[in-house]
This record gives structure tokens, C-alpha cells and sequence, in this order.
């Protein structure tokens, strides 16, 4: 089907639109979770797992720190890594997600080995991180365009989370307080780059489909969380409740 | 943990072993499928989706065959190429799925897009693409070796299909009658070079993890076919049962 040119409003509605749709805010695992009816097993099991997704994101990052080639658009995007890994050991957002993980019970060295994530987070992440290596950079900063949704999906699980499960705070949670400042900033910057950029029909329908991959990545890490710790049916060699972290009853 | 040199009996029986706990026989999804318990739309979506892995595995082994240094070797393993791609138009392993995924009344140009297949099963395939070449050698062949355990799944899912499902017939799994004697073949040879390449006890740990790998490359699309078919919970996207192919009752 050949496309027309959209203008770069067009091109953002069109781009929003893949939001409304597909982003994983509209996933039962998020739903029950904000929703108080996660059990603490499950919480554990979507820290632990997601950990591999937030420590891939500065290495995304720098793979595309390698395909733009304009040095003002390189200083833009080296933000996001330094967010990510911070300024100085003890920052950053893989820190403040560590501390997410120690809440609940598990020892830093077997998160950062990654030992017990379900292979479906692993397929999905790195799938993000080839994606970014192999396609244009327009696609590759389109990707990342899920930054967009994120404020509405980080106020609804902190608030659902706070209210429903003693044992997160504001303090476990601080790798959200963070995040939608500078998820703001990031999506502004990268949002203007695609319209500027996408300059025929064809890159434009490229960038919506790097934005519907995206989506599809964080869609089958919740699908797999729920499978997995809902229903409870586990490939063999991934993290079993009751083994490795600590038990709620001991954990801080 | 450190380990100690396995001889080669050793060896082949830890493969085994993997094979025994992990190999996507014991998947509830396969268990449904030969006991005649699938829907016809559950085996649309599963002859859909895996021809994405159909269509894939010659590519993952011209990938290896860049990765062989020893032209005897290459000459041994182009002959997967050769089973999948055929040696003339309308031959080969990929053909025989498409003949699969006709009599389930697909159009053979919406399979070969690969439009409507679940994200999961493209993120695990790619994942077994990826695999192959950015591991060893002799990872990237252990990592057919799941060929070892597939005699038995395809005799269960043959009979099984044959006895339960009337729309099937040996004709339309014509597949899977060319592939026990093909896989034999090169589990054999696979094994063997496995057990003579694979010589320090880090070489031979890689080759049961990359064993275990391809395990979940399997088991985590048949997870995606449960989830998106079994419970009907599916992101947007992908195939919907009851759009695109001929409906059972025109079917040929």
C-alpha cells in the first residue's frame, strides 16, 4: 500500500496513535499490579526480569550513540547513558533499580547475572538492542519513543503500588521518581529529530513501525512475567519463588 | 563452580540430559496439539508461526557455514541447506511448510510476509539467528542439537495429528516425513563434532548451556502460541483467527 507524505503533526498523531494502542499500559500484568493483586512473588519476579531491560538501555544507547553522525545529536543522546549509569559509582538508574531488587530480598550478584530471567525478557531485549545496531538511525531514535507513554504508566503504577503493597516506598521506588523529568526531555528531543528526519512516506511508515516494535518488546516481557509467575508454568532454569532472595517475612 | 573434563560418553549424556528436562516436547501446548485437543485456528497459528522458523533455519546455517574453517565440515553442513531450500523450485523443507500452511487455507504471500506472526516467536527466532553468530563455533553447532530429541516429538505429533484431526493428512505433513532420517543424519555428525571439538571443561559447559538456549528458543514460541491462541490474549497485531485464510469449511 504506497503512503503519502504526512506533515510532521500527522506524522506525531500517527506516531501517538501506536501508543494508545499497543503500549503496555494496557497489558493485564500492569493492570493487576497497580491494581494491588500482584502477590509479592510476582513483584520480585517483574523487578528481577525487568533489571535485564533497564541495564541493556545504556548499551541500546550507545549503539546508537554509534549511528548518529552529527556531534549535537551525539551530546543529546549521551544524557540518557548517563542517567542510566549515573555520574559516579552509587547513581544512576541501574543503581536505583538495584535498590528495587535489594527491597526484595535478592542478592545484587545474582540480579546482575541475569541467571534467572525468563528467556522470553531475554529474546525481547536483545531483539531491542539489534534493532537499534541494524536499522536507520531514525528508526533507531524512533524506538525509543515508548518515552512518550511513560509518564501516565509510572504515575499509575507508583501511586497503585504505594497504596496497595507495604513493603515498596517512595525510597524503593525512587528509580520512577526520576524517570519521567528526564523520560520528558529525552522523548521531546527524540520526537523532533524523527519529524525533522522522516522526510518521505517510507521513512515515516519505518519510524510507526519502530515504534510498534517497541511496544512489542515491552508487551512480550509482561506476556512472559504472566505466564511465567500468574500462571505459574515456567520453562525449566529460571528463577523459582522461595529459592535465592531473601523470604518476605525477613526481607527489610 | 568450577567443573571437571567430562570424557565424551559424559558429555553426550549431559546433552541428553538437557534434552530430557528442557526439549519443547513437554510443552503443554505440544501435549494439546497430538492429543487432539487444539482448535483449527490453534493449528492455523502454529503452522503460521512456525514457518517463520522454517524459513529461518537455512539462514542461521548458512551463518554457521561462515563460521567452519574446515571445508569438510562446510561440505557436511550445507547439506541442511540443501534439505531446507531444496536443489529446484518446489523442493525442499521450506516448500513442504508452505504446502502445510496452504491446506490450512493461508495465502502462501501473507505466510511468507511473516506479517501476522506473534512478536515472541520472532524475537526467539532471531535470538537462535543471533546466536550462531556471535558464539563459538562449536556452540553454534550444539545449538542444533535439539535435532537429538526430534524422532520422537515428530512421531507423536505426526500419529497424533493423523488420528485427531481430520484436515490433516500425511500429504499436508509430508514436512515431517522427510525429517527423521534428514535430522539423524545431522545429530549424528553434529553430536560427534561436538564431543571432539568441544575439549576443555568451559567448552563443554558453553555447549550444554547452548543446548539449553536452543531449548528455550523452542519452548518460548510454543508459550507464545498458548498465550496469544490457548487464552486468546493477544497483542495487537498479529493474526487474528478468522481473518486472512480461507475458513475450515472452504478449506480444500
Amino acid at each position: 500500500m504506497s503512503q503519502r507524505l504526512l506533515s510532521p503533526d500527522e506524522l506525531e498523531a500517527a506516531l501517538r496513535a501506536v501508543g494508545a494502542e499497543r503500549y503496555h499500559n494496557k497489558h493485564r500484568f500492569h493492570a493487576r499490579q497497580y491494581g494491588g493483586k500482584c502477590t509479592y512473588e510476582e513483584v520480585q519476579a517483574w523487578a528481577l526480569n525487568r533489571y535485564y531491560y533497564q541495564a541493556t538501555i545504556p548499551i541500546k544507547d550507545a549503539i546508537v550513540l554509534t549511528r548518529l553522525t552529527d556531534a549535537e545529536d551525539r551530546r543529546q543522546w549521551r544524557k540518557r547513558i548517563e542517567d542510566h549509569d549515573g555520574l559516579k559509582p552509587g547513581d544512576g538508574g541501574i543503581e536505583r533499580w538495584l535498590k528495587l531488587t535489594d527491597s526484595l530480598g535478592f542478592p545484587r550478584d545474582y540480579v546482575e547475572s541475569t541467571a534467572g530471567i525468563l528467556p522470553a525478557t531475554r529474546f525481547a531485549v536483545e531483539a531491542y538492542a539489534t534493532f537499534v545496531r541494524e536499522r536507520s538511525p531514525v528508526e533507531a531514535v524512533a524506538s525509543s519513543l515508548t518515552e512518550l507513554f511513560s509518564p501516565t504508566i509510572i504515575g499509575e503504577r507508583m501511586s497503585g503500588m504505594l497504596a496497595n503493597y507495604d513493603y515498596v516506598s517512595k525510597d524503593t521506588l525512587a528509580y520512577f521518581s526520576y524517570r519521567p523529568t528526564q523520560a520528558k526531555r529525552d522523548a521531546d528531543w527524540a520526537l523532533d529529530f524523527v519529524k525533522t528526519h522522516a522526510k518521505t512516506p517510507e521513512q515515516q511508515q519505518a519510524v510507526i513501525k519502530a515504534l510498534e516494535f517497541k511496544c512489542d518488546v515491552l508487551w512480550t516481557q509482561l506476556d512472559a512475567l504472566w505466564t511465567g509467575y500468574v500462571e505459574n508454568y515456567r520453562s525449566p532454569g529460571v528463577w523459582e519463588p522461595g529459592t535465592v532472595a531473601t523470604p518476605r517475612s525477613r526481607a527489610a
